[in-house]
């Protein structure tokens, strides 16, 4: 039992983290057959920001992709990302409409869903989780990775164990902004496969250059299921290169098992495919050991950039990133990942920018000292919570509580071009680009943004002998 | 005694494996200040094919580098690599030479010297690195790394000993290739520390997406000393980042000592620098785990791909990939590295094209059985042996033995235009375009290779929230 088990991010969040989403289904076809046959655990294919950026930029049919991929692959699990009770999309959905969603996702082909929530709070997944065990599909509970002075081992361990009692499958440290490092990731993982009775995965990004070390050392310490990327959409924000890492493996106990001939063609394979995005391309990608201090994630930095940029305030981007921790703190240390990510940066730049702390405050902090997100992981500034809410009660029941069942009426107002479930579930998510989404197919003038011809080939430079 | 400390390549070994060695001293000048200050142990500054793009490309005195870089880094060893009896050139030089050489690099502020040998003859290091000791600078015995029958871990232990013996002050498996893998670095690393009573440095390349982990498990088995380069010129065919490694190893008994912040500050310069040679960029730079079963490193498949096209022959090039191994275990298993590389590839490419291998045999492959360049590291096969060179002897001496004093010659020929012990070397390494550069540089007409103006700056695609 010491095999080593790859779920492959090459269809969702390599691209994601790489070119901003745009991978187009009829580039990712070609290479299923051999995905297919490669022997991997799991391949994630949807979820996270690949539903949104499908109807908003690709005019594509989430759903449809969904489907074809199942086609394609028909001997593989199919993974996708949830936000547990927001789903694919940015608000708390009542329970129906979780319900509703993940007996779509299952019916049209996902095998696994990974659930977490930005804060933490077990009771913003509960419901996900129990309709995919309803579904009879694998429910995999996400541990949302940070480092405060409230998230502990200890406190890691404890989720770890009340996502299994949620009835769980396997579990996941998710550390979307590449926080760990390889001798921090060895105690969490010999804290937490010594504590639960089922698979701990890790899913880390590179961006700071430590995901193949953070790798080794989980496996050392009891870990058996990895995220890679093939390396065409590896490194960087992306995640360590599939073959990199079975090559690492192989011939020692913890073999993958997966045939490196083969994953290497599939990396040539998108190689070539991914000069055909070359317009998407950042120079943001690459190895970037600031976010071990700063704990911003990649696309947050380029989000508070445009911020600053639009307010004419880039001059005031180093003293955002000294409020961006203070702010945090105020709230309780929320893991930062979405929407945690966007209410922190925002009141981060608004701080700086008004010249008095919590002079304005957003919506968003306001329903967050309301606790209509859920539970703070720690304990919040009482000055900042009273500036922002006065003497109003937190609300103390589970956020979802508060939601009447709304899938009849989200059935009634998702128009007259949601011909299925499916398309109603669309416009929940999105309601504006969902609705405009399902009318162009209508009138079938659905029209994919446009690619920018080939950059010019690079030639190779003469070289001295070495 | 547990401090890690860190060599960083990115004025030497960096842009030699990125960018075709073309870094100019003008754009290493201004990093020098941070980089004296970071409390690297060393700097590899020189050596390898530096001294050749100086003068074929960039038209500076390399020994004009070496001194300004002595200059502005005060407080910081530099470290150079001399390929030992063949110093910078490609054969091998008399001992007087070596001597010549040795003293006059030290003269002009090199340190630390890493001294190699392509097929692991310490015959071949012998003199170099009693040149060293005779200056008074610290002498550093290579292992180049390969893998075959022959080349055991008890064979690497045993030649560890015979280096030290020979006066080295630290060894370094120097893994030009990027073969290694975790583990058996791991298995390596243990046995040396075990074995020798001196620093064993870690050199490996990125090539295969292998390098963190190899100078994690270097480190876990007594490895003190990693190679390493700034980010901005890291991973791929180059090293793993400093900032990572350092970032990996802070606050662990492992600690580098490095400030984070500072070498930080150095990798964005950097990032800017590398924008300017943006045409020596080669899509071959990136991960690719197909070295560590053919063997070959980056600069060998790009040089095979070129000898083909130049015969309308790359349909072949499968056909060569194959012939390779083939040629090297016909070879005694030679490493590949300079000037083995070229000696087999060339031959595999011969093997292929005529049709019948071994039907024209090159030069060098005679030279090579005749044992010119020193004993092969296993059996040689006798059948191609006699093809090669009949019943001629194999010289059993070193090769250099053969080699009567040489510098009162070499200053006679070195020409008008060589005025000091440092030219008449220069001619001495590089005849050709040695020569060529002092009458230049007497006639002041060098003209550095034109640089291509800015690549147009890449936007920020709109993204989707994640
Ligand atoms: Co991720
Ligand atoms: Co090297």
């Amino acid at each position: 039992m010491t095999q080593v088990h790859i779920t492959d991010t090459i269809l969702r969040d390599a691209h994601q983290s790489l070119i901003a989403t745009r991978l187009r289904t009829e580039d990712m076809i070609p290479a299923c057959e051999r995905l297919d046959r490669a022997g991997y655990w799991s391949l994630e294919v949807w979820g996270g920001a690949t539903f949104d950026a499908c109807l908003r930029f690709l005019k594509e049919d989430p759903w449809e992709r969904l489907r074809k991929l199942r086609e394609a692959l028909p001997n593989t699990r199919l993974q996708m990302l949830l936000r547990g009770q927001n789903l694919l999309g940015y608000r708390h959905y009542a329970d129906d409409v979780v319900r509703d969603f993940v007996a779509c996702a299952a019916g049209n082909g996902i095998d696994v869903f990974r659930i977490f929530d930005a804060l933490n709070d077990l009771r913003n997944v509960k419901t996900a989780i129990e309709a995919v065990k309803h579904a009879g599909k694998h429910a995999q509970g996400a541990i949302s990775y940070t480092q405060s002075p409230v998230h502990t081992v200890e406190q890691f361990v404890r989720q770890a164990k009340q996502l299994r009692k949620l009835g769980c499958d396997s579990l996941v440290v998710k550390d979307m902004a590449g926080l760990l490092t390889p001798f921090n990731t060895a105690e969490l993982f010999a804290a937490l496969t010594d504590a639960v009775d089922c698979p701990v995965h890790l899913h880390t990004h590179a961006t700071s250059g430590q995901a193949e070390m953070c790798h080794l050392k989980a496996i050392e310490n009891g870990c058996r299921h990895i995220d890679t990327a093939i390396s065409a959409f590896a490194g960087g924000t992306s995640h360590a290169p599939t073959e990199a890492m079975v090559a690492a493996l192989a011939n020692t106990p913890y073999d993958t098992g997966l045939d490196l001939g083969l994953i290497q063609e599939i990396g040539f394979y998108f190689r070539e495919v991914r000069k055909k995005y070359h317009q998407f391309e950042s120079e943001y990608t690459g190895v970037d050991t600031r976010v071990l201090s700063s704990q911003l994630p990649g696309g947050m930095i380029s989000n508070l950039v445009n911020q600053l940029r639009e307010q004419g305030a880039l001059d005031r981007f180093g003293a955002v990133l000294a409020e961006i921790p203070r702010v945090r703190e105020d709230l309780g240390y929320p893991p930062l990942v979405t929407p945690s990510s966007q209410i922190v940066g925002t009141q981060a730049v608004l701080n700086v920018i008004t010249g008095e702390r919590y002079k304005t405050i957003t919506n968003e902090v306001k329903m967050y000292f309301q606790g209509r997100y859920g539970r703070a992981p720690g304990r919040v500034n009482p000055v900042v919570r009273r500036q922002a809410i006065g003497n109003q009660e937190t609300i103390t029941q589970r956020p979802a509580d508060l939601l009447p069942p709304e899938m009849d009426r989200l059935r009634r107002e998702a128009g007259e071009f949601a011909h299925t479930e499916e398309d109603v579930l669309t416009v929940a998510m999105f309601p504006e680009i969902g609705a405009e989404f399902l009318k162009q197919r209508a009138e079938s003038t659905l029209q994919p943004e446009p690619l920018l011809p080939p950059a010019p080939p690079q030639r190779e430079a003469a070289a001295p002998r070495a």
